[in-house]
């Protein structure tokens, strides 16, 4: 229960601060607004880095906090079938709470902001030129790069990181997985982050929103969990795992 | 004595660099000028990091440098009451007296800066759209964060940070937030941080300035006072403290 | 044979990410286009730091990931030369192999870019002003400073770095050496970073590509072994190593 | 005779990766050409870096690369007054060489920009509001706060910074003082920074270059010489050290 607990509550915060950036930058006369890929990226990356810190300080002893991640670590044997799943609800709904309360922070920017896209693109990851088998590819290969960096990061050779250290890293990881791999998709690189958002953009009374493109909500659900799945195979396969 | 003393002078560096920032940003002619939110919200973090480096060197063994982190501390046990109004006051006037250093260093820029709003930004924070209400609840939800995430992080099961690191990653904490929760209020999240210098607005001779904005001026007060009570609420219903 | 695996994923790692981010600037419709100069050269030093994990994780003892890096080190006796020159193909087909997976993560952007000369960039370097002696003394001292700072870094008198700390600050001196020293030439500073992408740009179908620039080709790749040797005899001078 | 080298080296070190970042921002036609503060400033703070760990790797016990952190130190007892010139001469030495480094890494590119105080800029501060009496004030403020941060620091009470943290922490300083405190006059706060540079422009035979602008180079050396012993003064009073 702690582990269920913490994946949550991580979640919630990474999606908090996460959506929160796209927020800042996004929507029409926040403070940040057209502030650029750097600070997206940026926030993304020490999203991640709180999310880490809140779910160990909870007891939750792996801190995924993204299905991918969870399903690369069960093929490896760390979580039971029933438990990756009830791993992987906690995080989808710590992605609708932690959306929601960036709703609620920005809330007189929903008005102002006229573009759909804008306001969608708080919640979920819209692909710069939508084709569903690139775009699906980019998601797997981001994932892949996620999870294998995971595995190379923290594997014995690398020694065991001081306190603190080990969360930071993971949240210059995924500052580089946006500035570098982000580009064509966004980089959902996880279901949690994706799929729990539009979820709350679905439900909640936003302003003048628009569609929440479920046309193309598989593909940040789909492409990680292949991709994740790919880099436990090939880390098994070189020796990292 | 130390605890306050290094209150008082952890806050007013971290207002010089803090608030020193935004004058680089917002100010004419400044070499800094216009250059966007990531100089902003890195200047912020690193402005309180090295003003916990201050604190703790004279001996302050919190570093808080701000009240409602000292408040969320007092109702978890770490003050008597006593001790916390003194601390907060002590906060509060190094915040007066870093806004004061940040006057004098940018002093040839008041007089070529023709908007009262930019040069009150250098002091006090502004909403980007005014709406108490909401401001309001964007300032709690922001320090609820803050404490939040200081508890969470420095929790003993992520362990004891090497010297120096602690510091550090509150600094990445206090960017994190200006990234993704600055947008609507420009992120006061400490009434320290935003009525001392406000105070310092209202008395220096700053060439051609406008009213201090005192309508606004019990939101950062107010609402993260009562974000941190909250935080501390949670975090020990939840069990992070 | 667990070196050169390492040196060979480790560097198709670095050009993944380091590829990456040039593709996200500069190709068309990319959610990072025109971004600038902080997201480059942040996301090649982050490149390099998860590069040098992904080769010691797999026990290659050095992550030089650098032809120039590893000729410095064989002449100071890490590596016989037969083992240098295997360190350094290996280091080269993982160039190779790392621009073909930044082809097919942004597969639909190649198309939608008309520029050629940004299609080649994200491969290979390309001078700001053609002049191949300066473009050469550029990249030499480029180099130079790299080897030179990992020799100072790394040295017994600065300490033994706690587990993760040195690939971080490695990736940090790259994102220096991008800022202060990339600009005339872009900063190849590694023949095995500029001639596998180039290669790679060479035989894969990119859509609309123009000439992978041959003549410019030999710079990045002598200047860098040149600038790479001097370090060697001049850390060995001043007594760095 | 380790620490004048170190002392010597490690400025041009500092110098070369400082002044570097500014060439590739202000020098035209360069790849960093135009993007901004950020750059600017995380440049110079990884360059002071690079300095430290190169002083520091060749025996230099101190790393101040800075005559007014020397001064600071040699009435803190560190230095007798002979050594504390001959540091000072060593990193005014320094300053000059790795200007000169500077100006050959970035050869092409003196004649392609026409603007002369870009040019200038590139070695030596430039006030944005020329006022000598501000701008010295600006600077004593500035080295004020570099040398009771450095203090405060590493002050005992912080700990024992691990291998690495310190030398990347007085880059994060270095960063947040250019953040914060540069506006107004590009934050020299070291003469072995600004009169060696200068120096350097005097001499060298840059294309098209202008005046070296000695009127005013007396204020980034007089202005952080005295901000460095005021800092002393309030550390020894305020107990910081």
């Amino acid at each position: 229960m702690d582990n269920l607990f913490g994946e949550f509550l991580g979640t919630a915060i990474l999606v908090i601060f996460g959506c929160g950036v796209v927020a800042d930058v996004c929507l029409k006369g926040s403070k940040g607004e057209n502030s650029g890929w750097i600070v997206i990226t940026a926030g993304w990356g020490f999203a991640v880095m709180l999310g880490v810190f809140t779910a160990t300080s909870l007891g939750a002893p792996q801190g995924d906090l993204n299905p991918a991640v969870t399903l690369a670590k069960a093929m490896n044997g760390v979580y039971t079938p029933t438990q990756a799943v009830a791993t992987m609800v906690s995080q989808l709904i710590g992605g609708i709470v932690g959306a929601i309360v960036v709703y609620l922070a920005y809330l007189p920017h929903w008005e102002a902001t006229e573009d759909k896209a804008s306001k969608l693109g708080v919640f979920s990851t819209i692909p710069a030129i939508r084709s569903y088998a690139s775009n699906f590819l980019c998601e797997a290969i981001g994932t892949f790069l996620l999870v294998l960096m995971i595995f190379a990061m923290f594997h014995a050779n690398n020694g065991k990181f001081p306190a603190g250290v080990g969360p930071y890293l993971v949240g210059v990881l995924i500052w580089a997985l946006g500035l570098s791999i982000g580009g064509p998709t966004g980089y959902a690189i996880s279901p949690a982050r994706d799929l729990g958002p539009r979820i709350a953009h679905a439900i909640l009374p936003i302003a003048g929103k628009g569609t929440s493109d479920w046309a193309y909500s598989w593909v940040p659900v789909v492409g990680p969990m292949v991709g994740g799945a790919v880099a436990y195979i090939f880390a098994k396969l070189v020796g990292i795992i």
